[in-house]
């Protein structure tokens, strides 16, 4: 850019002519003698603002007065002489001049440039004025202008036939049909003069119309200005002359009716539907049995049963596929009002819908397979502006035949508002009292318009609704659907104030089919799958009397067999919707040619409620679990015996006294604390799982799987339809990431993490041998968990050198094995516990002493402490001699479980004499901790998950929802676990950090 | 609804007219009689596609053939009898009967209706023709039909100036300038002919105008029908008569050539300059000095500097103000390309907006505050459908006045198009070279027209980008702003293929004020604030010096300073940037008048690059955090002594030998365990912190604060228009919910957790006390802190009895205090050591071995483990040697910090003779974990979240990443200070569990 002011000067210099010299110089000079630049301000005046005596200055944009003589014209932008004065020159604006006529010529011609003599009197604006059936001469044949214009009556006798035209200047022939009736141009009596047609008493005519249109929902019937003007003339018209226009005009009458039958009245429709009778002679139009020659297609016949006919009898004849970019290819022929033909018109460019969008939006409603939803509130002078002459439309989809001619398939329109003898039979659900029909508007603002054409209609009448079904046939090829389905649904707008009304509406493609086999097939899997869940459920039941020792069935045992029941079911109903949810995530969004359709969102309320009870009896067993949890039994046997004597000085004395070393209690401490960090470690990551679900959801875009159309792409652009949610498909695709997160986490964790890196559980087994304490675990009465963790070595309680020492020992082989049993790897068992062993568990529990208090270390023990540390002894005594065999009455034996006692989870054998030991490799001492549950647990997750997102339609939500849930009962699970752990084992719960 | 089939046919009995009674029968029989539905099709035929023989049945929607002697009409749907046969009936359609005229009358009547002999040929449709200038007579004046016709011509002399009107069958007045010009009908030279006016040589006409239009973009220039038509001849009426359509015709041909001024060229710019310049004497319109009266006000002038002038110079009289609804009400005058007045036309409803959308979000352009932004492409075609005739307006602001009167303030516009003397001024950001202008357009599809006006236009040209700024008048009255600039672009598209191509076109409204205040507030805030971080930066250097015991500057400690100073910087330029944040987001969406407004997206620039400096720098610092912390010096310190000799029976000799019973060294482990597992312990819950983060932007909405309008709520309905971001509301936004949320977690772990629940950091204290062990913590060569962990009791190697008697004695202050000083509760202490000290540290800590291995505890210990056992007792001994003050030239004195040391965080006194120990209060010692350095963690969270969503504009991609920013380095942290753990303390790695 050139610097400022610079700007180039010198074009002046160029310049040649002396005008161009002049204009430059000029301008210059206008410019240099300006003022610094005020605001500019003028006041706001609109042409009707003027008043009588002004007109509106278009380059001012504002009001000036006229000249002597004058007055605004009808426009009002310019001046016009007053009545008596004629014009002398005229420049626009009010540079007029007018002169008087003189006396002897009162009139002005109708050009305004002279005065003339009128023969009958002046219009109000100053020229002659003519009778009604006159012409006016001003000027003769060869334009000579004559000093009195005279009035003159047309010649319409044979062969002449002519009468004045609409302008009144000039004769020109007469109607024909006044010729045909009356051999003249005058429709006398007894011919019947109508619509500015003429008609001979002597035909067969059509009976009355009636020229009235209701509109029921405001329950106003008006007698239509445009009906009392072409209604009967039209009926006339195509009744004896075949008129085609006059014949569609006639149907659009009918459609501006609603197409409602009456046999009580002959409104529009009720001639339409005599002329159809009466002309079955003339036969029809292409074979189809309900379009008479001449006569537009308006309704489809009323035979009961025939709507479920046409809508499902025949199958359209191509095929649609989702790959590619198949498009519905509608087509509708237009007419105006009057019953011409006005194009061919595809539905592209969003001709049907009324909210205005891009057109990438708007032609989106045709991609085949794309459920498309609009609605709007638009103005009614929008509406008013925009569609001030009705257009009737003819709906047909456009195929291409074998020969590769384009053919037409006719499109049913169900009209909501017909009314078939005062009855709305349209608006029921029973397709066999449907009554179809054809031809449809979009905005009709002529029929409303009571007295005067020219003005706003009373009434406006608009399709507020309108829905395309495409259908899916049945048991035929894929991609095979059923012809398409308008249902439109209009509203009367009774128009007060255009300005500040307006009016819902929508527009919408929904994809529909036959649901019910999916819903049997679901029926039968959920038959099944629930027969086996009770199985499942006594099984269990069973397998849990066995573990809690007793064996009559009372109260706790149906609530049991109820609490087990409900987690199979939970997870019954999990299976059927994940496996629903990813079959429509993988068949609908898959296939190629269209062979399934989606539930409509009224048909997914079951598989909603599938998913509520999977998760409310999910959530049960999940607290159950939890409870159980809570209450387990657990000590820590400390196998360490003390080394020696210690040898004091007692003081004051000197006599030295030995006494038994104490054994350090820092071991249990250790195992006590490592215990509580695991009981909520889960295989997988938790709070990895809700990140990684919302990244794939929400940042690379599985969520846009979800939507109800053919692409099966994760990125949509910002500019291109989005089509609303299936929730079946936003439960599939959650549900499957998910389930995939998951798996990969499971799979990394147990091959890579746990291998290489760290692994918890096997640390705690490992922690006890070296540590020479074992966990002796009570999940049930009768059954539990034993980890063996009896030092190889004799002792731990030792210092880092002779720990170091007995490590390096073992890693050399130099020792015996861990095992319980001698030459065995076997560390951790499952118990079933004789009765017996139970009860003198039990009675040394009874003297603990449950010891409650603040958390801080600082805080000195309560008073009980020495009851519960002889407690803790005798219970650290009983159960080393039980585990060393040195109860002869309270014996146990060890041995491997059965295929089927693995399998189903329960123990045959009842421990009667002796306790049973099961060896047990799989560590399922994890059932007690969040670790041995994680099925439960992830399918809570999942579950709780998708119920929040259905309930809310946000991921980001339930991700938030579910990490808060997640920590709660986490918090509730290593809080009230803690708990337990410290009266259970008496280790201080201020250790347990 | 009523069952199928059962539709009421009781009202066929009803039925009294027989008429009635035979349309129902016969419906009925035709319904019964009908087959089974079959799918009805039918061949697509368009009217274009019938021939030249065949015309389109409307009802039929399918071609037929015309009639014998007959021919398709000219738009195709109905017949019309061949040129010499007259029509004998018509009903429309093919229902025509023609008849051939007889051989002396070879012609047919216009009306088609009789035959007629003619008096000078035929036209191609069979009627009479007659010369150009003389009019066709079939019928005498009163309508009598003649048998021959003839051709007349119109007497054009004076007082009748008559001549053939446009269809050539009457003789009217003919146009006035021709009477003016040459007292006659005929335009004869020399007289001057042109646009259908006559104009007298004589008078002094305006320069011959040039009718081409330069497509300056396409490179093409073309001469255009309409200008060839109508440029001469406004010019000229405008020139002479001072016609004000003519004028504005004039006008608009100037605006269609994108109002480009050269003095070389007569253009329509040039004719209108010519005009402009040389009606001086005719004085301005409003005394608006650049509205010409009878002219339309097109341009501001050239003078430079003028631009600046307009657009600053005067506030507008409003103000305006965010709450409530205020809309700018802007409104345009607009004219057809003839120059005719239309209307005021308010430009709500998207006057301006080509891109289609609903009312409510096309208005929200127009509320005050909205930052406004629309872009689309628009098929060619709907814009030539839409937009035939180009509409001129010329647009204002309107206020009310202080007397209730509406005022309308002129809106400049920037035409990036105009080219001033061929040079593209308005293009440049100069001000002082613009060239403002008044009148616009949309769409011009008239002046590309190049031969015939009813055919497509060659070149089209659209306004495909408009702005309209407001900008916030600086110094004055709040909510006052200066007159608004609508900036406008124009694309010149060739048309080719309608239906295929497309533009792209935009509207947008952006708000505007000076920013070089903020602007150099900032700089100031930053120059002072980065001052200040040198400072402190050396102050930290110096306290680091003193530290690491060394005193000479060499290229670590310059390093080490960068690094304090990056640090520093960091917080700067977040203290900048967040408070710029904050202040934009509380003044911009608190203020009811307006007195500030956003910067533009170009100006955030500055912004972003403060924050991409901020997150470098404070990664830096991060980084540096975390390695210092990798690599700290740690060492556990056990007081427990042997209680005893072991009384041990050596085999085989019977001889009783006592050796040292050995200490446990599970207390060890304990407390390693514990230090390794507060290593990474926050004082929030990071994750909480990332969830409730992005529950509060995402799902509660706070990120609706970050848009750029007026409003301040929390939730936009869907079908609102959604302004577009600000990225610094964005940072405001995020970082204020960052902080407020960690301010609750730090008040909430603080207040409440801390001390009710659990306190990590007071719990590992504890337990050193109660484990009878001590921390001696280096973290620079001679700078660390102790924990001093001295059991009160003298040993804690025992049993569960005993510590709980031990726990409950101190509960009831029956043993002494913790302290290390007698009678003191103080356990941790700073430690600077001497230079001696910190040698002998060493000496000892080299013949540690370092030990590395896989982490299982079953792995045997590596050979030199005896070596680091030795090492492990040496260094016991020393150090708790060295606190007891056993050495006595290594010895050390305990005092309290000074104010200012602890301010300062640094030492003035130097350790030379004895090592100093600071009492510590604050457990500063966890400066060495994620704990003590809660803000550097906080600052560099919300600085990477920040920086992702900068980038991403997404918060949950922004959570998620920061998660797993978080999770990485976390694991990191804890690994590898895990490694450093088992390193110093030469406790086994596989006890870290």
């Amino acid at each position: 850019a050139h610097p400022a002011g610079g700007r180039p000067r010198r074009a002046v210099v160029a310049m040649a002519t002396p005008w161009r010299w002049a204009a430059a110089a000029l301008l210059l000079a206008v410019s240099a003698a300006l003022p610094p630049v005020r605001g500019f301000s003028l006041p706001l005046q609109r042409p009707a603002d003027c008043g009588g005596d002004r007109y509106f200055d278009i380059s001012r944009l504002a009001c000036a007065p006229c000249g002597a003589h004058q007055r605004p014209s009808a426009g009002g932008s310019s001046c016009v002489c007053q009545p008596g004065y004629r014009m002398v020159s005229s420049n626009g604006g009010s540079s007029v001049v007018c002169e008087k006529c003189p006396e002897n010529m009162t009139g002005v011609t109708q050009d305004g440039w002279n005065c003339i003599t009128c023969p009958k009197g002046l219009t109000s604006e100053g020229t002659c004025e003519c009778p009604n059936n006159e012409i006016l001469v001003e000027r003769s044949i060869d334009g000579i202008l004559l000093d009195e214009a005279f009035c003159l009556h047309c010649n319409g006798s044979e062969q002449s036939f002519s009468a004045s035209d609409a302008s009144g200047n000039r004769c020109v022939r007469c109607e024909q049909t006044f010729i045909n009736a009356s051999k003249s141009c005058v429709c006398s009596s007894p011919n019947i003069l109508t619509g500015g047609l003429c008609f001979s008493a002597d035909e067969n005519l059509p009976p009355k119309g009636v020229a009235t249109v209701r509109f029921a929902q405001l329950g106003i019937t008006l007698t239509s200005a445009w009906f009392l003007k072409n209604l009967q003339s039209s009926a006339s018209a195509c009744w004896l002359y075949s008129n085609l226009t006059a014949c569609q005009a006639l149907g659009n009458m009918c459609v501006m009716n609603v197409n409602s039958l009456s046999y009580s009245s002959t409104d529009a429709c009720g001639l339409f539907q005599y002329i159809y009778v009466n002309t079955a002679r003339l036969g029809v139009a292409h074979s189809v049995a309900f379009w008479r020659h001449n006569l537009p297609w308006l309704y489809y016949g009323d035979r009961p049963g025939l709507a479920s006919q046409v809508l499902e009898a025949n199958n359209f004849p191509a095929t649609f596929s989702f790959k590619g970019t198949d498009k519905l290819r509608f087509i509708a022929a237009s007419f105006d009002a009057a019953g011409n033909f006005l194009k061919w018109q595809s539905l592209e460019g969003g001709i049907l819908q009324l909210c205005p969008d891009t057109q990438t939006k708007l032609n989106a409603a045709y991609a085949f397979g794309t459920t498309y939803q609009q609605s709007c509130k638009i103005p009614v002078s929008k509406i008013l502006l925009d569609f001030a002459n009705p257009i009737f439309y003819d709906l047909f989809l456009e195929y291409n035949g074998d020969n590769g001619q384009q053919y037409l398939w006719d499109v049913p329109v169900l009209n909501l508002n017909l009314q078939y003898s005062e009855m709305f039979v349209n608006q029921g659900s029973n397709m066999n009292s449907w009554l179809l029909t054809r031809r449809f508007f979009l905005v009709d603002a002529l029929s409303g318009k009571e007295n005067d054409l020219e003005k706003l209609p009373r009434v406006l009448r608009i399709a507020s609704k309108i829905t395309i079904s495409i259908r899916l046939a049945s048991h035929s090829k894929r991609g095979t659907i059923y012809p398409p389905l308008l249902t439109i649904a209009y509203t009367d707008v009774l128009v007060e104030n255009p300005e500040t009304q307006s009016v819902m509406v929508s527009f919408s493609v929904s994809y529909e089919m036959n649901q019910s086999e999916a819903q049997v097939q679901t029926d039968i899997t959920l038959g099944v799958l629930g027969g086996l869940a009770v199985l499942w459920s006594l099984l269990k039941t069973a397998g849990w009397k066995r573990r809690t020792g007793s064996s009559i069935i009372d109260l706790q045992t149906v609530l049991k067999f109820l609490l087990f029941y409900a987690g199979d079911l939970a997870n019954v109903f999990f299976i059927i919707t994940v496996g629903t949810g990813i079959y429509w995530l993988v068949f609908f969004k898959g296939q190629q040619f269209v062979s399934v359709l989606l539930p409509l969102p009224s048909q997914e309320e079951d598989f909603v409620t599938y998913i509520a009870c999977a998760f409310s009896l999910k959530a049960l067993q999940f607290l159950q679990l939890l409870v159980s949890q809570l209450t387990i039994d657990i000590f820590f046997i400390d196998w360490e015996r003390p080394k020696s004597r210690v040898v004091k000085g007692v003081e004051g004395e000197g006599v030295i006294k030995s006494a038994a070393a104490p054994v350090s209690i820092w071991r249990t401490y250790f195992v006590a604390n490592e215990w509580n960090e695991i009981q909520t470690v889960r295989k997988i990551n938790p709070l990895f799982q809700v990140f990684a679900v919302l990244f794939f959801l929400e940042v690379v875009g599985f969520s846009n799987l979800a939507l109800m159309d053919s692409s099966s792409s994760l990125a949509r652009s910002s500019e291109s339809y989005i089509a609303p949610w299936s929730r079946i498909l936003r439960f599939g695709v959650s549900a499957a990431v998910w389930l995939a997160i998951a798996g990969l986490q499971i799979v990394f964790f147990s091959v890579c993490y746990e291998r290489f890196v760290e692994d918890k559980i096997s640390q705690f087994v490992d922690l006890c041998c070296v540590s020479n304490i074992s966990v002796f675990l009570l999940s049930h009465s009768c059954f539990g968990y034993y980890i063996h963790g009896r030092s190889v070595h004799g002792h731990a309680d030792t210092n880092m050198e002779e720990m170091n020492r007995n490590l390096k020992r073992e890693a050399e082989n130099l020792c015996s094995q861990r095992g319980l049993l001698p030459n065995t790897d076997g560390q951790t068992f499952q118990m079933s516990i004789s009765r017996k062993m139970r009860l003198h568990y039990d009675r040394i529990h009874e003297t603990l002493a449950r010891r409650r208090g603040p958390a801080r270390l600082l805080d000195s023990s309560v008073n009980t402490f020495e009851q519960s540390t002889r407690a803790y002894n005798t219970m650290n005594k009983f159960l080393s001699s039980f585990i060393n065999h040195a109860h002869k009455e309270m014996d146990y034996i060890v041995k491997d479980k059965l295929l089927f006692e693995r399998i189903l989870g329960m123990e045959f054998m009842e421990p009667i004499e002796k306790s049973l030991f099961y060896s047990d490799e799989g560590q399922s001492f994890s059932d007690v901790l969040y670790y041995g549950n994680e099925t439960t647990l992830l399918i809570f997750d999942i579950l709780f998950f998708s119920v929040v997102d259905l309930a809310s339609q946000s991921f980001v939500l339930a991700a938030i929802l579910t990490y808060l849930q997640q920590e709660m009962f986490r918090f509730i699970r290593s809080t009230l676990g803690q708990k337990n752990l410290a009266s259970k084992t008496l280790v201080d719960e201020r250790f347990l950090i």
